[in-house]
């Protein structure tokens, strides 16, 4: 393990989150609030922790897979105990394990609140939880990757463990390209969606901090009702197509934008995301139509909510907690499900579900015709063999987190549905569950204790499992090799 | 596909079959029943139907894994369609579709009754119910094997199908002697118990049904409280004790039985399988030892519950569903772990899961030095590329079955627990559930379209996925090679 540069590149990260908190001090001048000393020392802190970690250049930058994902998920962690400091020194959220809990919730693009009455938090505040999904989402070493120019090492691998999906898809043959291509298209769509929401009649503020919490697929609102506050099919609908469009491989934007149009619409994965939209919203339509006034109101709900979910964003415009146990069911799945890879939002990736769904065809054929040799194909080339192997055992990880999790959860005895719906909301990044933590509540009811583990939860699913794992395998600590 | 074979064997089971159904007929003459007609025409049905099955013998005994699959698939639905027709003929169970999914729980020795009440069946009905579940633990293409004197072919690809678990252990080379030892165990074990329970002072019929039921790990009654009728320590505990003991590899019992001590205790997955049962049975009894009387009698219901949910037999003393969320987390997690390969369990299996264990232990190993070489190794022998990777498989397909069964049942829209732990129970071959399906509850209540759902989903939990998968592959159906 090579321990200076995982120092250097963490003090990096710092320097970011110093420049990114002057963000909220700044709102919190204009809006003349108290929180700008908080937000400002915090701000100071991570700098002058930059200047510490980073002022001494490491001698060997020999940097590798196993360096790359202990950076990431040490990376994660450091954020989150340091993106936690302004509620706490505000007083905005008085419980360290909250504070935390909502940071995490952030980053990961969870969205998942602890608190009862977002209203209450200062304009300053509301920004920085919208502005940790932002970052969050498409990930912060992979801006740092962008801005910074970081001498030597492989730092491919820092990018392959923060970036979702099971490969990478190199946009430029120069990393550096590629992540500036990346938060370049990211940076587009937001503006497009804050001038859209501001045309549709939203107060600045709110189209920034939505536009954010969606580029995210985050799902941190600015008003306890959620979306359900803008009563308008218009801004219902424009957040709708942006959640979906976030969803999105961003390989499939690059593509569109050097032309590659018919490359762009044969991606399976993208064709499957969208069928599964499609398909979803309008069974969940049919099976909700008592429920509305109209058809067409249903289908809008319906649409926002698979949107929503698939997505792992988690906005909500109506309780889905009321509806049919079809509907309740497909979103359920949903969660599971997620977007696309390469795209801001988590769960398990529509290419993994469709890698998956293959092997198992390509195992009936097997089992028809023991001697036929036949490959995994995606996109029209063949999928590798560590691809597959690494697919199904993510599955495999991705079982035994979640049940360890719901086993520890069920130590302080809510009920099973609260328990299941909680880990799928917070491994999947998307936020509300059912039961108990349904859209119309909050997870600030459960002990100390089911919060880390739902902390751990959203980290390990925003960082697709392994870095996390790997914090706890001895053999990642050895500082030979 | 070879037609002929397929037939020629589907007319022996049916043979194998008649002869069966002689004993409840016998039955019902010793208690004067008049079911006995019912029993006698179905078995003499069952007769002529393997006449004209196998008058004619196939020209051409080709015979590989797709004739396997599908003539075990093939087998176990006409097996179901027959074995039903007692109870409609004696007018004992109304509904086809009811008679269906009591038969079929019993054959894969789910234990899943539509009855609301048991104790006004016929003796002969009760000991049929039993029967299934006997016949169907181990196999009925395996006794077959056993008896008959099958020429030619490789009806290895039978066993394989119809058998437990990633891979089959031969016990001897001659593929017959393998399945005369296993039958001659589980006969053995089979008349041990119902003796010990006897010397409890439990009348023979009651005897000998719960030790049927307890060999194929079923799980029916004979009485409304299912083992809690009988309110003794002693009983209660020699079921426990075969509960287990039905659900370890056959092949230790083997091991026993030649001398070799040393390799019998040396099997991870027994080790594995006997170390949950204990982990879990001390947890729950911590858990709910503010429910009974004294520690000692949590523990004893909390070993008799752990045995009866892994080895998926369904059998209950208590009522689980009023337990805490923790047992009732963790009994639902037994019931998808199940009991070992190669015994009359159901569930995925403890070496499924251990290996499962194994290859994200690998994965973790290979991320941190993606150069090194390893193998996963079970026993100390290498596990071949071709069972990890059919693991893996299971575990998607297995994944993909659930939803869709649950999808399914959500249709007619039960809460989510009883949907959720209706497939969980009969997907795993356990029987009861939780909520409205728990164990002082019934299946009756299901629509029809629901129970086909669980039936289908019982037998592809006891065939293990492909047979009943490739069923719905149109290639399989090719006359040609």
């Amino acid at each position: 393990m090579n321990y200076a540069m995982v120092r250097c590149l963490i003090g990096w990260m710092l320097g970011i989150e110093a420049v990114f908190l002057l963000l909220p001090a700044l709102t919190a001048v204009i809006y003349g609030e108290s929180v700008v000393l908080a937000y400002l020392s915090v701000s100071l802190l991570c700098g002058v922790l930059c200047w510490l970690f980073c002022h001494r250049k490491p001698e060997n930058t020999r940097f590798y897979a196993r360096e790359g994902f202990v950076t990431v998920a040490c990376c994660w962690i450091v954020l989150a105990l340091t993106g936690c400091l302004p509620f706490l020194f505000s007083g905005e959220i008085a419980s360290p394990v909250d504070a935390m809990f909502e940071t995490i919730s952030g980053f990961t693009t969870t969205g998942a609140t602890i608190l009862t009455d977002v209203e209450a938090l200062s304009h300053a505040s509301l920004l920085w939880r919208s502005l940790t999904h932002w970052v969050g989402g498409m990930g912060v070493l992979v801006f740092m990757l962008a801005i910074l120019p970081l001498a030597g090492g492989n730092t491919i691998y820092l990018m392959r463990a923060e970036s979702p999906g099971p490969s990478v898809s190199k946009l430029s043959p120069h990393l550096k390209d590629t992540a500036l291509i990346l938060y370049g298209i990211y940076f587009g769509l937001t503006v497009l969606q804050t001038i859209l929401l501001l045309l549709g009649g939203m107060p600045f503020f709110d189209a920034l901090n939505t536009a954010l919490a969606t580029a995210g697929t985050g799902g941190f609102g600015i008003w306890n009702d959620s979306i359900a506050h803008y009563n308008s099919y218009y801004l219902q609908g424009v957040i709708t197509v942006f959640m979906i469009l976030f969803g999105v491989n961003f390989s499939v934007y690059f593509m569109l934008l050097t032309r590659r149009f018919k490359s762009a619409f044969q991606i399976e994965e993208v064709r499957v995301y969208l069928g599964v939209i499609l398909a979803s919203a309008l069974v969940i339509a049919f099976n909700i139509r008592h429920l509305f006034g109209s058809f067409f109101e249903g289908l809008h709900h319906a649409f926002f909510q698979v949107g929503s979910i698939i997505t792992t964003t988690g906005f909500a415009t109506a309780d889905f907690d009321q509806w049919p146990a079809l509907s309740k069911s497909i979103l359920v799945l949903l969660m599971f499900i997620g977007a696309c890879a390469g795209s801001t939002g988590g769960g398990m990736k529509c290419s993994r579900i469709l890698l998956m769904a293959k092997s198992v065809k390509k195992e009936l054929q097997f089992l028809i015709h023991p001697r036929s040799v036949r490959v995994n194909q995606m996109d029209g080339r063949r999928v590798q063999h560590e691809v597959m192997r690494s697919v199904n055992v993510f599955l495999i990880a991705y079982c035994m987190v979640f049940i360890a999790s719901v086993l520890l959860l069920s130590l302080t005895s809510q009920d099973l549905v609260t328990n299941f719906t909680a880990v799928a909301a917070t491994l999947n990044n998307v936020g509300p569950g059912l039961s108990l933590v349904g859209p119309t509540c909050n997870f600030s009811f459960f002990p100390p204790l089911s919060k880390i583990v739902l902390m751990f939860d959203m980290l390990a699913g925003r960082l697709e499992l392994f870095p996390m794992l790997l914090l706890f395998t001895p053999a990642v600590w050895n500082r030979n090799r």
